[in-house]
């Protein structure tokens, strides 16, 4: 039987076109975009896992679908109910208001980007030899004022024409075609400053050969170091169970369902019987450059809202990602025609060691206990462009949550001349700038701690002031707490230790006296870095500040609102965050701002190494003491190390000797 | 033949304490503390290293061992030249002087704490049954004030007597006898408080049962949870190579140094030919806790200079400790008669598995680019007393190490009144406290950036001022850099994304035409708590800033200074970084505080999940591209990685089913 979880069908995707279909009574046929499973109504789902937990009979809850497509350059919206096969809505959208970016619409821009005559006759003027090919980088536009038109900003490079790996990224182009995206029309040719300032624009001119940075080992002109294998081997098999998106792990039950704007969410988290998160996902990203000249200035993706991370997914490979025993599962999009399209092995799941989860010598007796961290994965890697995003979302055996990010990739470059140096890049390779960007990401946490009313909170570690009696020596400290009662956004504070946390004041842990809570752990980060009447700014709020809460209403999931693409002004947190309502005690949603600014480093081309960030979820007076107490002590006849050979040891008969 | 950066051997600590027994004429016969070899002067070194590395005869440097010792109550330090083998210098050291605690004089101490007269007619009011036992936790006094004589501080506990292993730290006494450390004399007995402030002082009454709070398997009640082998087999051995005290793994090339003090120390570290680092390692780290009330105030740890992390360091076990083809190395310490004594495998070597390292995927082709990270690890664990520290150096592939630290063990707790709760601890356990705490660790840097003529710069990142034709839409933003050239500390900027480097001003990036760097991340942290006046401020300078910069001079190796038992002041950074020298283009060593506050956790007891915490140091502009394009491949058939079996998923025949 289908949960109301479970991820979207091929039969719901299609039943859903076709109903699109047939509703669309004029001449043109609907050009679709996105069609993916809508989230049940909390209130529904927490009468459904009720029953569910409790064996009772379990309620119908129809399933109900999503749909953007175009007609002609108008965007629609529509919901359907694929339980009984009717459409529910079905709303023009405003004026502006655009889609996402598909895969259909960006391949045959790439094609229009090199065989379009206005195109054709600047590429003409570089005079290329045969061994070099031009190839195009389709962006979102962006936003710098009201554009009505969905538009393709085309970056333009050069690449080995004699191998298809060959990187292009290393040499930029100089000219930069729009096309209209719907109708393919070309809308006109920038020219890219590659100076210092935005006036520094030159004439296409003939291209003079400078070498090629290649990552691709055919290319790289790199001899493989040898290396030897480290093999995981699972002889018993893993250690967690499916059932179809339900997994049971280590004491951990939830239900991962990998979906095409998000990659994955994962819903109804459990943890030895008792529940901690209701929803979790990956729910925006935004990528905003740091260059000022035009028309760099509207370099800012929302790699989520603008594409989405599993229709950009990429279908993981055995032996390839991770390492032991791998389930994998797939995702699923619409193409333009409304044909369901399969996006294999998206999402693996598997188990890692971590080293180890604690240990205590006994200094008395020499005795040790101590136990390994067995980790459990959620992956998906997704690749927007030039960019890859690897999201792990861990657990471990006790009770933590960590979301875990990896940034690696090609870095977006753009064209300098020779000998400039920029402030606000880094020069990677000959005349190849990378701006400084940022990625910020927002991670949706609709929390569950021991039950559905959560308060959120946050403690700051202050010192005492100094008291003859109580303080004389002056070195107290204690915490002080704050009570978030309504929606809005938490201020970072690194210096008094801040912290937040999501308690259940209606439960209180019989050891520590205190409402039990989950801890939210994040180093405190520069946020968006653009100005505040900036559209970069003002598209995305979410960005401007670390942790954020909300009242929880149904369809409130992507932090910068649901239409990103060439959106004007945010409209998620930025309004959501606004309304006067009470959020202590209550449902609140909490939104965590995972950001770093990338000042890229020389190292970081022509492939980065991955640069890692981490959000912990922790119990924090959740349990009566240490939940892992449970785990089975490390030991010799479980894990089988080995020895390093003494003899491959050049002088090991005589270590120590004076 | 012995390398200058060989650990001590037995025959050197012999002949060390010899030479001074025999120079030892009084009556009063050396009570040895510590001994070890003295870093080699580093000019010598230098041309040292510049010998070996061009095949050149190598010049002799004499082997030099410290000696700390007390004839009577007066601590002596002595330096002894073991080459030649007399005495260089013998002093006496000035009046409150301390040499760190010794296991001899700890356990002597404990054995007194509840054998003497005074503290068994304390017992006796307990009117314990038999299955109790009182445990003693000596600790190192602190200060508050002048002291002269060396005390210990015994916190006393309960266990179950039947078994060694229960935990005494859930069942905190309230009396607590100090003894003079060196001649064993009872000095006073102190009643703890137990309640809200310093006055809530019981007499001792007989002791009702409440529960123990157990960690170890026979006793904690838990039903060990079933989990499945994960084995990290290297059937062909692993990647590195080991030559006495000199690694070679995946083009880093170092040694590995255990001492008693720190742990271990690495020296040379050089990358693809070229030299990072002259020294790195752990140098100090103190944990003063936040309880003003006396005599808690005087609970400051300085696990390195009281105790230190090589005399405490555990005996790493095969499959328990890490996982794969292993290499361990030994630590020697001198007893308080002058012995050697050998503490076998305090540091393994071994490589892991890192998950990826970079990855891109050409979604034109399908084609990826993938590479694992694997990692070598230099790891040891420390005991002291309640607290496990692991720290691991982490190398990989692409030019960067990593520290990684762990805290684990058991929270050092204290008696609590019945339903009493206290503003600067949690309650942890029935009428248990753990007191809020901060760790706070100096890792010292002696940088070698490509040669050892160099500089700390800090980078921010700022926003550009809008400007109508450089930065109309009030986007850009720029990089300002900042030359540390005199001594003293960097304050954090966590919101301007400050990062410290330490770069070569005499190297040019041939492609980022910047010089090279190392840049050194580490997130924004909160400093020590205690007040300025206080002793816990004065004796650790170190720990009021995250990042000190000194100008380099021999023997110059301890973030708090040589002696921190008892000390007053701070005779480390608190002066050193004083000197008005230049550190520019010189020789500058870099002193990073990684520290935490440790706000107890239920879950943290009766053992402790494992609290992570990360400096690196990354290549940024060193090399002039990915320096790790020569990893081969992630593939199946060097990974052998394994599908979940199907057939074990309940519905997997019915997925994605409307």
């Amino acid at each position: 039987m289908v949960h109301p979880f479970d991820p979207v069908s091929d039969k719901e995707i299609q039943l859903t076109s076709q109903l699109i279909k047939d509703a669309a009574k004029g001449p043109e046929k609907p050009h679709f975009i996105q069609i993916d499973r809508l989230d049940p109504p909390k209130k529904d789902m927490l009468k459904y896992l009720e029953a569910e937990k409790s064996g009772k009979s379990l309620p119908r809850i129809p399933r109900v679908t999503y749909v953007y497509y175009y007609l002609g350059l108008q965007f629609y919206k529509a919901l359907v109910n694929v339980t009984y096969g009717h459409i529910i809505t079905n709303q023009k959208q405003p004026k502006g208001v655009q889609g996402p970016l598909i895969a259909e619409d960006i391949e045959e821009i790439e094609k229009l980007a090199t065989s379009h005559p206005i195109v054709k006759a600047e590429i003409a003027k570089l005079k290329l030899p045969s061994y070099v090919k031009v190839v195009c980088d389709p962006w979102m536009n962006g936003t710098d004022g009201v554009e009505d038109r969905l538009l393709i900003q085309c970056y333009m490079y050069l690449a080995n024409a004699h191998h298809s790996e060959s990187n292009h990224y290393s040499l930029p182009l100089k000219f930069s075609p729009v096309f209209e995206c719907l109708t393919k029309e070309f809308v006109r040719m920038d020219y890219l400053p590659s100076g210092v300032d935005e006036a520094c624009i030159n004439d296409t001119e003939p291209w003079t050969e400078f070498p090629f940075v290649e990552y691709h080992p055919d290319l790289n002109g790199e001899t493989i170091k040898p290396l030897k294998p480290l093999i995981v081997q699972q002889p018993e098999g893993p250690s967690f169970e499916v059932d179809g998106q339900k997994i049971e792990w280590q004491g951990w039950e939830f239900r991962v369902v990998p979906n095409c704007r998000e990659g994955f969410a994962i819903y109804d988290i459990h943890f030895k019987g008792r529940s901690v998160i209701y929803r979790l996902s990956l729910c925006e990203m935004t990528v905003p450059y740091g260059d000022p000249r035009a028309p760099f200035h509207r370099k800012q993706a929302f790699d989520l809202g603008d594409a989405g991370f599993g229709a950009t997914g990429n279908s993981l490979a055995l032996g390839c990602d991770c390492l032991g025993v791998i389930k994998y599962m797939d995702c699923r999009r619409v193409n333009t025609a409304g044909e369901s399209v399969l996006i294999p092995n998206t999402v693996c799941l598997h188990e890692q060691d971590g080293g180890l989860l604690y240990k205590h010598t006994n200094y008395r007796t020499g005795v040790p206990v101590i136990a390994r961290r067995r980790e459990f994965v959620v992956q998906t890697i997704a690749t927007v462009a030039n960019y890859e995003y690897m999201v792990n979302i861990i657990f471990d055996q006790a009770g933590e949550i960590r979301i875990h990010v990896r940034a690696t990739g090609i870095l977006s470059t753009m064209p300098l001349d020779r000998d400039v140096t920029v402030p606000w890049g880094t020069n990677v390779g000959p005349r190849v700038l990378a701006s400084y960007h940022q990625h910020m990401l927002s991670f949706r946490i609709d929390p569950a701690v021991d039950g559905y009313e959560n308060t959120v909170v946050f403690d700051d570690v202050v010192r005492m002031k100094k008291d003859p009696k109580l303080n004389p020596y002056n070195v107290g400290f204690v915490t002080e707490r704050t009570v978030v009662d309504k929606p809005g956004y938490v201020e970072q504070s690194p210096f008094t230790n801040r912290s937040y946390k999501i308690i259940n004041e209606n439960k209180i842990n019989p050891i520590s006296k205190k409402p039990v809570a989950y801890k939210i752990m994040m180093p405190a980060r520069q946020m968006l870095l653009a100005g505040e009447e900036s559209y970069n700014n003002k598209r995305a709020q979410f960005a401007t500040q670390q942790l954020w809460v909300t009242k929880y209403q149904d369809n409130e999931l992507y932090a910068a609102g649901e239409f990103t693409n060439q959106s004007q002004t945010d409209t998620g947190l930025g309004v959501w965050a606004k309304r006067r309502e009470n959020v202590r005690n209550d449902d609140p949603v909490v939104w965590a701002t995972l950001g770093f600014t990338h000042v890229p480093r020389v190292e970081d081309f022509p492939v980065m190494p991955v640069e890692a960030h981490e959000i912990s979820l922790v119990p924090f007076g959740f349990f009566d003491k240490n939940p892992a107490l449970d785990v089975p002590q490390s030991s010799q006849s479980f894990n089988k190390s080995q020895y390093f050979p003494e003899s491959s040891s050049k002088d090991s008969c005589c270590k120590s000797s004076l």
